[in-house]
């Protein structure tokens, strides 16, 4: 039976665990994933696209596990009471190809995503950095604040969003937080004196959230909204003036920012920073990016922590996935022999 | 909520169905889809190998849905009780990027595996057939024998396998459905006479369950078990002899007995057959051969099919596998408000 962690359960989990303790869980275990890359099955993701939006299945595995996420994204949904991004996802036994966990994972994705955002904050960012600009005040939004806070130091927020209601949302949800935050007027006025700027906004289209007079030195750009082709946040410019750190460039290169600048444009892969083999930011001056995509490691890693902190337990809810007859070899009586069973009978 | 399809609802409701309804009720399916292949979002399946087996996402989508399933390969699995094969998938809605289906597949793939193979020898093998040879009775046998007689109207079973067991359990679940079934003492006695031989064995080896000596004049050979890199059953000779049909040659051509030919070894795609753009069985001596490796498209119809059937119904079990919050950009008060509520009470 495969456990299932569905939208109840893992809300339940996430409120007893805590989001920054949870964000942290997931961080730490992607800092170690990310630090073995080299034992990983990596490939870009399957993306089907659509005039709507985009699904993707997201895979990864090392030599134990196996992992993939379902994810959507789809603008419009807002307007229909759904969700533009939404996931599930499943963790399973490389040496059996049997599924151990099946999770909702749009909570999950959330949460990993701001682990993700402020782990390599942490290597990117001015040590000093206490002021974030969030453009965009989505369902992400939140996650990123709390990730940055404990990871980073982060204490003030100057925030944006096109929609009033977004910025009011946000306010009411880290009311009790403990966060200075200030709703700017514009995106310009957020970024203003920010030591780190968070882009987390979902028009699929090219947007310029960021233009490249908006951007002083020194300063860190966590670029999370830009992450499927044709759907960019930051001027090109921008990304000339600074270093680019990426997950996997094979993926990036047609998903993040960096899809309008040349193939050959230099990046720097985010696990040589942290294993030491690629500097992180270099001088106080420098501008770092990082233009983050979301990749199938992060959700392994997420998937992982989180089913290392159910495993054993009694009170979950259990799947029948997969068949379990008393013969492997045997499927068809499961479906014929009571059949027979009743002719015999009539 | 997305509708759940377990095991146990799925083996309920093919024998309320029936097994040979069921399986002409997909092979329909498959056939309408293949006939408009052009609509389709189609790619080679994504495999992850490892020592003991694989691990493959197989997606699909029309204009309408996406569907993808996940499916393993590990042939040791039966010494541990556990299938070869197991699978499960989902439907979605290309609008939205919503599951609406998450079902078990491994018995469902057995019957879109025997729908498929039924369906092409329709089109490739002789009129007047009769007798059916089959290699490998596990898992998938019996479905290849209910799908044959009601498509083809294959009456008598030459069967073989190596294991005697395989072939008592062939012959038990078989003994109320009216073949004539032979136990033969090897492979090559088995296809003695045979008009139709499948072969649907598990081994993941270069194995030659059909020499080339074997295969006389006329034969339609239905080449179930050859699937993955390093898995095939037939003697390359056979394969120069006959005509191959396939269903997508960029995968097949990585994971079908065509693996053994050069790159541009002549292949006809099954589809094209189907829309009358390609020839089928041309004259009664050829010999035609269904290298079948299993596509993407044959679960997006498998599952549609499911879908079809049990859409509407009252009693199915659903799972809160996606997030419904209020508000859709609101995804942190679902593991916040009832923490903050009770921060405010103590």
């Amino acid at each position: 039976m495969t456990i299932y962690m569905g939208v109840e359960d893992l809300c339940r989990l996430v409120e007893q665990v805590g989001v920054e303790p949870f964000i942290l869980g997931i961080a730490d275990r992607i800092e170690s994933d990310f630090r073995r890359w080299e034992e990983f099955d990596k490939a870009p993701r399957y993306a089907s696209h659509s005039p709507d939006g985009v699904i993707e299945l997201m895979p990864a595995a090392d030599r134990a596990r196996f992992s993939f996420k379902y994810v959507n994204g789809h603008p419009k949904n807002t307007k229909l009471g759904l969700q533009t991004v939404a996931a599930f996802g499943v963790l399973a036994n490389v040496d059996t190809g049997y599924p151990v966990l099946l999770s909702e994972m749009t909570l999950l994705t959330a949460l990993r995503t701001a682990a993700t955002s402020a782990l390599a904050a942490r290597y990117l960012a001015r040590r000093n950095s206490r002021t974030m600009a969030i453009i965009g005040l989505g369902a992400q939004s939140e996650f990123q604040a709390i990730g940055f806070r404990a990871m980073l130091g982060i204490e003030r927020l100057q925030v944006w969003d096109v929609d009033p209601a977004a910025t009011a949302k946000f306010r009411v949800n880290l009311a009790d937080q403990g966060f200075e935050i200030v709703a700017a007027a514009s995106a310009p006025e957020a970024v203003l004196g920010a030591d780190v700027v968070t882009t987390v906004t979902a028009d699929k289209a090219q947007a310029t959230i960021l233009s490249d007079n908006m951007i002083g030195a020194g300063i860190h750009i966590n670029a999370v909204g830009g992450d499927c082709p044709g759907k960019t946040e930051l001027a090109p410019a921008i990304l000339s003036r600074g270093t680019v750190f990426v997950e996997y460039p094979e993926q990036t290169r047609i998903e993040g920012e960096i899809q309008q600048m040349p193939a050959d444009f230099p990046v720097t892969e985010l696990w040589r920073v942290f294993v030491g083999e690629a500097a992180g930011r270099r001088t106080a001056d420098e501008i770092t990016i990082f233009d983050s995509v979301g990749f199938g490691i992060e959700d392994f890693s997420a998937l992982s922590y989180l089913h290392e902190l159910i495993e054993g337990r009694e009170d979950l809810r259990r799947l029948d996935l997969i068949v379990e007859p008393n013969d492997p070899r045997d499927l068809f009586s499961l479906v014929a022999r009571r059949q027979t069973v009743q002719q015999q009978a009539a």
